[in-house]
């Protein structure tokens, strides 16, 4: 039994629910490979980070042995949105479908191994349902139960309008289970009532209810809000190698040790001795340096890591200016240039008074020098280096 | 005008509500054939009178010149109670169907003109409907909205589970209103937020909504509940024709009137002279004799509907006892035998109780002569003729 208790260390790993662990283990016990299903929106295949926490799951399941069903809800996807009051969610063709379907596999197939990946569009199975089908599965549910879905239930309470097509898309993905006889879904912890749907539906229908697995939102940069590219603190898949480097870098200790376990596939022993290792004397950046290698590799390669670290040292610990910094000419207004407005127009802040903040923090060297003065006048005929934090540099000209 | 102002008096003859008015007169301006839809159940196709003042209503319609669609929702028949909690409603195969609609026309073709009906059957397009068309419908209308109607919003108030499919019905009976460009339909009053919905979707299709027009639930004998089949107070439209008499006579004066309005087709100015000529002397006996003729008629023919009426002239008026009398032979116990218990055992009364109950109202006579000990003893060796009420008969031999 030692095997199975080490394959459920696994599968719990970072994870946030499990409903119910009788029933994956009574699963794993028949030594068979299970069905595990994650579904994926047909739209924006545009991943960072925190979309992988998912997949890097799917990932441990299929080293495990177990069979991935990558399942791409491109049935609703193509109804878009019926009552056309979301503009963002017009209903995409078929060819829109494969063409972000094909983006979501270059990314998701650096994680997962394609040879092992069973990918499924659910249109497959749903574009042949008739009306009088969808009846009888939209029998297999009540009002209200559909009403205690948090988000169904706030809405309703505050008045706001709930069409009646929303109740019928958790029951479809509830369907998908069904069709593909899934064992076991992955999810959001924002998913977890439609994944509990998959579980009724399969009772009704006569099968061995799945097992649901939540995992947690992963956190951005800040440690603080959820990874999203609209709060900027994302790391995106195809992030350039040496943009990756320096925001994982960024992150603080605590936050290193949650993406370790999130988004690393290094044994969590290893993890626990990293620990120790930073207790007994180890810089924290060198631990964060191992993290930051693992995931480059992952979306690059190897050398591409090496690399990036060795231009992340170079940049910051021997504080050379990186190669590639951008070049401006600005104009003068009698003879000289006031410092916050090069740093702004140069575009390293998003305003002068962010620039006076900027500097008033000791954030702001030229030419290396941190400067302190927020009215300094920069006379023209000069070209210096200018850079704010760490990562952001300039090359002005007052002409 | 006059025509139009004459047309909206019979249209509006017993009904309950008219939504809109104006559009229904807009509608009649057109002086065209309108569309005029009702919806019938595929199941229970045994119709009595309560049933046939909708169709009543479809026929003044007709006179008028206007386009009727008997339609058949055979759609959701077809698909029966899919939660499998109401075996009474078993989905029924096409060949039912056929049948029932059968026995369906051929009890309200003697109401409507067959040449000039339209019979739809609603599975001809949401048969061909499919899942994705059926999300795109239901995404019309909200939770909130459909949890507003009468039954629902008990249900759900009280606790009691609604099916999500129970959602979609309704919005499948206003669909058809947009297939079939209804521009009229009529239902029962408990069908008032269905006939909505139609008007709701043909708004959403682009059409001039629908007016709907709503009739009361028709009184029973009693002239209290409503006509059902289940409280025994309705007359059947395949009911004998001295059935159908005897039926008719029983109502009080007050419902006649009710009838008249409802069930007749005679003209209102001629309904309110009988009331005059009750008024100066005529017996309303021989006004209701007129309205059980011209229902008669109606369901069988004129001849029969005379002979009816003679029939009961020769039992009631004259006191003539019926030719089919059924016989009886009991044992008398001691020599004799109570009279109560020869009443209930000759099926006449339901119990001993309900026999002395009529004693003591004065409604049982033997061989004509009313009787008024309920513990009378009948000798044996004697055969008569028991009566009770009006119409109940036996000839019973004490031996």
């Amino acid at each position: 039994m030692g095997k199975l208790e080490d394959a459920l260390e696994i599968i719990k790993r970072g994870s946030d629910e499990i409903l119910l662990e009788e029933g994956l283990i009574e699963k794993l016990k028949a030594n068979k490979p299970l069905v595990i299903k994650a579904g994926f929106d047909p739209t924006a295949p545009d991943l960072h980070l925190g979309h992988t926490v998912l997949i890097n799951k799917l990932r441990q399941f299929q080293d495990l042995g177990h069979d991935i069903h990558f399942l791409i809800g491109d049935f609703t996807g193509m109804i878009g949105d019926p009552t056309g009051k979301n503009i963002t969610r017009k209903p995409l063709t078929k060819e829109q479908v494969l063409e972000n379907a094909k983006t979501y596999k270059d990314q998701v197939f650096k994680i997962l191994d394609e040879e092992k990946t069973t990918v499924v569009f659910n249109s497959e199975w749903m574009g042949k349902m008739d009306a009088a089908d969808l009846i009888k599965l939209a029998a297999n549910q009540t009002v209200a139960r559909m009403l205690e879905r948090d988000d169904f239930s706030k809405r309703y309470s505050s008045g706001q309008p709930i069409a009646i097509h929303e109740f019928l898309y958790p029951m479809i993905q509830g369907y998908d289970s069904v069709v593909i006889k899934a064992d076991v879904e992955l999810g959001g912890t924002d998913q977890k009532f439609n994944l509990l749907m998959g579980r009724e539906l399969q009772k009704t229908h006569g099968q061995t209810p799945q097992v649901i697995l939540t995992m947690p939102i992963l956190e951005g940069l800040d440690g603080v809000q959820k990874m999203s590219k609209s709060l900027n603190n994302y790391i995106g898949v195809s992030d350039a190698p040496d943009d990756m480097f320096g925001k994982i870098m960024s992150i603080s200790d605590e936050l290193m040790w949650r993406y370790f376990e999130l988004l690393s596939f290094r044994p969590m022993i290893e993890i626990e001795q990293f620990k120790v290792d930073i207790e007994i004397g180890t810089n924290p950046r060198d631990i964060k340096f191992i993290l930051a290698k693992e995931i480059i590799t992952r979306f690059h390669d190897e050398a591409a890591a090496e690399q990036s670290q060795q231009n992340f040292i170079d940049r910051f610990k021997k504080g050379k200016i990186p190669d590639d910094i951008e070049e401006f000419e600005m104009q003068s207004t009698e003879g000289s240039l006031g410092i916050a407005y090069i740093i702004k127009d140069s575009g390293m802040t998003q305003s002068t008074g962010e620039a006076i903040r900027m500097i008033k923090q000791g954030a702001v060297k030229i030419d290396g020098e941190k400067i302190a003065d927020t009215k300094l006048a920069i006379e023209a005929g000069t070209t210096k280096i200018y850079q704010v934090g760490k990562r952001k540099f300039a090359k002005v000209t007052v002409a």
